[in-house]
């Protein structure tokens, strides 16, 4: 029986500024990737998303990013790669400790926003994460965007490695998310995107807009958290995979 | 023989900002209290005071603060004692992440000005950061104020508590530190300052302004590591306490 | 012909963070209280919000608040009337250049949340506002809680000072503001709210719970900007006052 | 008689965090250029050298920068021309607030580190710099980095534009900055620092490091307020300028 997990961020407010519902995306993943109090949340938010996710059995990430809380982590900062893999150590940290706190453990590690879209292309800012995730707790898994510079780099540093896709994304040919503002780029319509994912999860490749296959070891689907209907989103994918017998499953307990 | 910790707040720049002299420092403390970020520390100070204080042989704690950079953690903050709780698990589980990082290990926490200054009177603020320690790691020690609510606190929790005195700070009858601002609270001078550490390590006691004892404990004498003087008079007292047979190790290896 | 304005805190968002909707308010107030950047707001929010009001003729206020994003300026914080006296002038002239900027004029400055609160009832605080105000630009208006200490102050530093009420909120028999958390503290119901708004400006008196008059020289009306149902509040508001002949203006052009 | 201005960067600490000697800087140059709270400074800071600026009869200008207190604004962060612009306003309006607060006033705007130094070379954030500038208040003087894309973009605003050169940097044949790192770029002697300053005064003109003249209208010389010796060598740079006749002014007063 095919197993898949599903991911989303969560966590992404900060003080009273909310982001997303927490509580209902909590209802529909596998796994939750938290943000970690730099580029979103805060220890209170931190400490109620791993509290729900405890109770629900939904298996929980740090999910660092850039120092940003007013550009959400979306915008690469001149970091260095010794820097980031600082400020990665310090994030994963923090989140272990906050999960503790909640009675919780964390399993994995997933770069968010700008740092994980560079991670993405350059090996070197790459291998900065793999080696702050090995350096903390060398246990963790890190969830990687498929066939990216992050998956060469986790295994690299002899680290458990998992690749997701997105349900939301459209590819390119070679594999990758064609950018935010090209055609195709977004998945906008909730059956269109449960289709998708479906027919890749089943196939075990990526499918390009171009209907070209990438075989890949699909282990988890990413639904954003952040936008308007995220939940619906997340709901429908879960809906269609379920339907045609795929198990939903964290994809490390 | 008689052993005994000397400790000292580290770490304590921001940015380009610089706050003492860590590498001195370190050349005569067994311990260093690290700041964690919240109220001084960045991700890049923290692990080079981690890194430094490895080679060493310095032992090395969390010391948790305030959120607030602006005041270096020295005013309360209106938090809540369960706010309090989660940002001291977020500031140990940081820590602890860039401690592994630098091949170190945390031993212990102890919480930074307001909030350690607080804790010391208020046994729920106490009681908040004892939970906070014993959920995120029960085999830390907790490093207290001696006489303090701290130290109770830590107990109720089964934490390994040790108390310390402070290097330049004078005493109230009750065992107490005389507040700042009040006559004798400060001891400026580095020679009647180690003199005073070498009566009390030797005694067994605390040595009020009055010359009352009060038996306690210590385990650790702590040397303010921000002030002008700071390495200055934590040479001296390290001379003193040395040069009277007295051995100087971290009160947990 | 009866002449009331109507206020709204704006311009509340920081970075990808939204609070209300600021360009549905602007469509019904006739003053806008722009936060300034320290416990919400940010230089494109507060320059959008300036730009929308000068186009619909909506006058506009510095919202300076305490420097807590997290707290959203909702908690005392621990600074001395004379920092308080710097953290508003800070403010105030940072909202004035980016009023100037989208083209628009600052014509008052209105404290925020904790701040506001406590210069209601602490004379020195309220002092320190006047105080700041006057500095930076002696003909900007003060819009103050009706009756409080905040009228006092601004006269004492001959400040052109306007008293509000608030659009959901009950009064004492004093004419504060009835505590959040207390029975008949917020009024929830936005017709009741528009019938006692049309009958405290139509009396020219604060209508506390119990029913007594306090003869008040009312010139504007608070309706919240923050939560769930505020623009509908406002608009309940505006057409209840409109409909009873009552004309809406700034109460400074 | 030859007259010239001495500016320096002050106002650069952070709460309990001090950069440079403020008080000793300003008896010594004639304007200085005030942080401005989002990459150093905060209001109690702020006003503080406002108000000694004052006494001394130093004239003061806003020193906007990147929001970057991390990195002290020498970083140059993702920010588009646009959001440049609002920046400074907020900057440039805050700075003007408390230098009114401390009975001073603000005559010019001089951009920092990496804000500065990326205006140098792209006309895009030159415009936006002078934009903000003329949009908060026209009558403010812009002080450029001689030579630069600062002085036509500030003359196309119709700002007064005044030209500095730096004591302790070096020259390329095309009279910019030898950039940091190369040799030449930093005159770390006083005495050869005052002597180029004098040269370039007396002769009108940029002297590159290989002796070429770049007539250019030298208005203010700047001298750098973090370093160890700022002092020192604004001092030697004043005395050597007063020793040759030339009198000490601020470039507009």
């Amino acid at each position: 029986m095919l197993s898949i997990d599903l991911n989303s961020d969560l966590g992404e407010g900060f003080g009273d500024y909310r982001c997303g519902d927490d509580a209902a995306m909590l209802e529909v993943v596998t796994s939750a990737n938290v943000a970690c109090g730099l580029h979103a949340g805060d220890p209170e938010i931190m400490a109620r998303a791993f509290a729900i996710a405890r109770e629900r059995g939904v298996a929980v990430g740090a999910h660092p990013g850039y120092p940003d809380l007013w550009g959400f982590g979306r915008r690469v900062l001149p970091f260095t790669p010794g820097e980031v893999e600082r400020l990665v150590a310090y994030q994963v940290g923090a989140a272990a400790g906050l999960a503790a706190y909640a009675g919780h453990r964390l399993t994995y590690v997933k770069a968010h926003g700008a740092l994980a879209n560079l991670a993405a292309v350059e090996r070197e800012v790459a291998d900065a994460i793999a080696r702050a995730v090995k350096a903390v707790d060398p246990s963790l898994s890190l969830l990687a965007i498929a066939l990216t510079a992050q998956v060469a780099a986790g295994e690299a540093q002899g680290l458990d490695v998992h690749q997701e896709i997105f349900a939301d994304r459209g590819y390119t040919e070679a594999g990758f998310l064609i950018p935010r503002g090209q055609p195709g780029a977004m998945i906008t319509d909730e059956a269109e995107a449960a289709d998708r994912v479906l027919a890749m999860v089943q196939e075990g490749a990526i499918i390009a807009a171009s209907g070209r296959r990438l075989p890949t070891p699909i282990r988890s689907v990413c639904v954003h958290g952040d936008s308007a209907h995220a939940v619906a989103t997340a709901r429908a994918v879960r809906a269609r995979l379920e339907g045609a017998g795929v198990r939903l499953a964290p994809f490390r307990a």
